[in-house]
């Protein structure tokens, strides 16, 4: 390859699920090398270790190392936090004053309002100025503003593949917000990887509940960029369920149009203009509706788009890898904005279906 | 259990889904005895042939017989029709004329007013005399009326679940009708013991999607019973998806109440005094919000209910087995009802968790 | 059912999966009255408290109470131990000499030498006394003697289908012991309801591994029951896996035959004849392989044969539900032979299939 | 990358799950341009149609095309047959013959000895020259062989589990040939996507079961390898179970050792020796069993050795991708070493975990 010499990229956090998909992902990215892992709690273990990812064995020698911010950004050009909420706005301001390109997993950066983010998150703030500069990081829409970011608040899981549902009929007007209602599903690694009864296979599998019903925290995220998209203050319902699944969230959407003249084909064509540039989200032909599956192990997003013309409502489908379009390979499609690589690069293109 | 006679009953269709559950079921039943079993195209076969159900081997020892109206009905009092739509409104007369009590789980006979059953499965009728005499087999709000029919129509799966969460909202006009959105999730033995590639194991497994969007045939047949309660048309907003596990149903119905004053306790003492006398019914305590493995191989449907005072909207969720009471356990129940015996007789009262 | 009294019976122990299960069958078990449920963890609480089953709701109500054996004995005639290993023994021998009926569902009393016990569990004991008057109950085998005792250690999941697959072989001295390989599958459930990482949904879900390989604790267990039967000491190679499913276990069990000259046909007539009086095991046609699946739910096992001419081996596979027929519906089938009633009383006898 | 030119590559039988994760791969691979897709029952179809792959829209755009040999061999320089059993031997001579490097996924390549494959597979073959000159395209025992042929017969998924746990035994005569004992597990996807009863989730979820209990096809397949490696005559127990997951398998290998002093460390030095040169290969540290979750979406294979010196048997336990390593990922493999490439071109490295 050269003399050409890659971007030094670490994570702090790299035991968790979202770390072990920056992991592979970063492993394969042609301009990155992965040069740091840090964590708390696995400190001095091998990332290799049978308590960790032993099937990394051979393709990653890296141990993981007690957080020290200053020897991070030492080392680092990017990082990555994938840590619990309320400890990234603890780190960041310190990596980004010494330069560090940051990219954080948690909510920490996503809200624009931080006195929106202490009344969800129970955490009082104190890095206003830093959190000023932060950016959401959900590409279809930001793309510029990430280009010159120097620290992102990476999207959750459900407000990706919700909001690529339903941006282009906020931003065109084409339904009335406050009928909007987001019934979303998700595969049970979105609860991470920690010891819960109610995530085991015995309990989850072959089961299908609701939870947080009227009170996720996703909520106020969804709606702070619905805002943002319609021009006033947006109110949304948002219900998540859990799905006997690994991976995978699929969010239908429901809202009623304003003009109920548009038809599905109308739709289809609006939802492709709007994401013309956006070559990781695919809209579905008239009458196919996406799978999770098709995305899984994917950057992608599909969607699929119905019109019920005796209630007059659109009903949006969006399908998307939790773990990937909806974390970790979104904050590398981020990352190569920032960086000015091409959008896809090191982005894995296909689902591994079945 | 001395001299006492069992009540002769027979299955038409016994090699599906619904037929194995009644049959399994009726085994079990303590006042029937489990004459007949009739179907087509496995007719000659033993019912544990290996090709159907091999593990009832020494538990029945029937045969799968053509089926012979008139034979059916010297030798079953009571038959339940297990056959594809269209095909129970050519045995029901017949059967009917004999005598028999005859519990159809096909569409055939869910509609009171046929020309929607001719609108929504695309097939013409003559035999509206007797669809004029059945009734809705949910016995949670037609009670009385299947106490006195001699046809029941058997609801379906998805209409079960949804009516259950609906129906004290509309009954008591707490909602705004038309604000009613059903987003619907079943296990995949819904589709039945069919053939099909987006059934296989590899293809479902760990995958999610809607189907049938805004055209479902179960659309007409809630309205009809939402319209019934509310005492005008209803339109309803219903959306059924696939996911990945054998057996259960959730649906999670939105709507706007009419009274922003209600809270949370208002409803669930709303709702328990409207299924005061429905055992099968059980409304969960404030904040719990069912699982559909609760309900799984048992006949109850287990109801949570939310209230969003930002939205102004109530979000009830309804869980159950959709193969016992979303089909066989509730013909079962209304069968009970129609024989004057306890509602619960032979029905299993706690799921098989985990 | 008149002035007939039921027997009251408790379960120590009743917050895992062997308790739930014992629960639901006692509750619907015809001569026996639940009146006790037991443990430390969760004392105080409701059994159908939101963290144990919330879907008892209205099906039972009795409370967790913290561990009293003094107050157990004088409530109970029959006491199920469903408690870690080790801590049975401390409460079996007080419960007896209080005239209790006992049944151990941990491995405390499977032993008839302490000291293979004390060399795999790593547990001093000091009961032997008691644990001589204990009957491993495993009904096919022992029928007789747990009819007369007071004191059943109930068998394994794994050693249950494994030794229902073996005896017979052993019995008859059919094949060379030391050549017999068991290769066991079970769902995770045998776990129990305990947060660990390893048998989370997304970890545990689309994965398949052994574990314990050489050196699993059922291994002794089986031994000790395969040497009765052989009439000298046996070894056996024992390896059990973790398939990605809730409930079931499949023994597939390997030995050389003595005479190569036996057929599958002789070996389905000897079986047969073996379980000639054991209602609860099925011995499958020719050519038919049992499906986890169809024991699921029920108290059945089922037993398919297989003879290679090539390699002159008999293929043994044997299928409970490992939670039934492998744990509390076998205790179950113990009590009932103990206290004289039918052995079939109150247990599910076909599977909830699909 | 300049004015390189990269390989024109088809596929005849693109519509399977061997078809899709070739393309998927052959999409990513850096030398290969994949210009074919051919099939009968799709000929017409775009591979992104509703009935196929729609999740590849946008990311190929390449018809099904009904399958003329003479216009494969001029557009194709290497030809990837995944069609069923049969046909291969049909369609190869003739693209041999025009110059094609043919890399059969069929069974139909595999036998040195084509009487075996009649026997087995009930076919006749009269193109015993051209099978004279496939070479079995297993890399790690194969490697020269393979970077000479044009014709390779490439291994089933089963067998390359298998022969990867049992070769390092066999090659250095450490086991009893004749007491190995293979249990293996796969998911379903195995069975490829037809509409089969027996393979739907609602009956293979939750479910487990052997199948072809001492017939199935790749017995000989196994063994002829076997032999090779023991230098006479080996005759191999084999058994394959169905795993209620969509991907993978595991081979659980049992067999005697010559020398009951060897530890468990010595093994693995052994292996880790014989698979020296492999990466793909990767032998776990001892006590370490792998997971088939670690090598899904992966070329990878993950053995795992264990001694028991009770018994005197070694246990190996291998894991694969069945869909990757156990055929699409290992026929590109053996293209990498035909083309003169490095093996692991194009192929995926980790496993998408979790």
């Amino acid at each position: 390859m050269g003399n050409f010499r890659r971007v030094p990229a670490g994570i702090i956090g790299a035991s968790g699920y979202g770390g072990v998909q920056l992991v592979r992902l970063l492993l394969d990215h042609p301009e990155v090398e992965l040069v740091y892992l840090g964590g708390e709690s696995n400190a001095g273990k091998s990332f290799t270790d049978v308590t960790l990812y032993p099937h990394f064995t051979g393709k990653v020698n890296l141990q993981i190392e007690a957080v020290d911010i200053e020897a991070v950004a030492h080392r680092c050009e990017v990082v990555f936090l994938s840590v619990p909420n309320g400890l990234a706005c603890q780190m960041a301001p310190k990596l980004l004053e010494k330069g560090c390109k940051v990219l954080d997993l948690s909510a920490d950066y996503r809200f624009s309002d931080l006195s929106t983010y202490t009344a969800w998150y129970n955490k009082e703030r104190n890095d206003s100025s830093t959190a000023a500069t932060a950016i959401y990081g959900l590409p279809e829409l930001y793309r510029d503003r990430i280009a010159e970011a120097q620290l992102i608040g990476c999207p959750g899981c459900y407000p990706t593949a919700s909001l690529l549902a339903l941006s282009p009929l906020l931003k065109q007007g084409l339904i009335i917000p406050e009928t909007a209602i987001i019934d979303a599903k998700s595969g049970t690694s979105g609860g991470g990887r920690e010891a819960k009864i109610n995530m085991l296979l015995a309990e989850a599998d072959n089961s299908l509940g609701a939870y947080g019903v009227a009170r996720h925290r996703h909520t106020p995220e969804i709606e702070q960029i619905c805002s943002d998209l319609a021009g006033h203050e947006v109110m949304i319902q948002f219900t998540p369920h859990l799905i006997p699944m690994v991976r995978g969230i699929l969010s239908t959407v429901y809202a009623k149009l304003r003009d109920p003249g548009l038809v599905r084909d109308d739709l289809i064509t609006i939802f492709k203009a709007f994401y013309r540039n956006s070559s990781w989200v695919t809209i579905c032909e008239g009458g196919v509706y996406p799978q999770t599956k098709w995305a899984c192990g994917s950057n992608n997003c599909y969607i699929g788009i119905e019109v019920d013309r005796r209630t007059g409502r659109v009903i949006v489908m969006s399908a998307i890898d939790n773990l990937i379009k909806g974390q970790a390979g979104q904050a590398i499609q981020c990352m190569n904005i920032m960086m000015g690589w091409d959008e896809s690069l090191g982005l894995p293109k296909v689902g591994f279906y079945p």
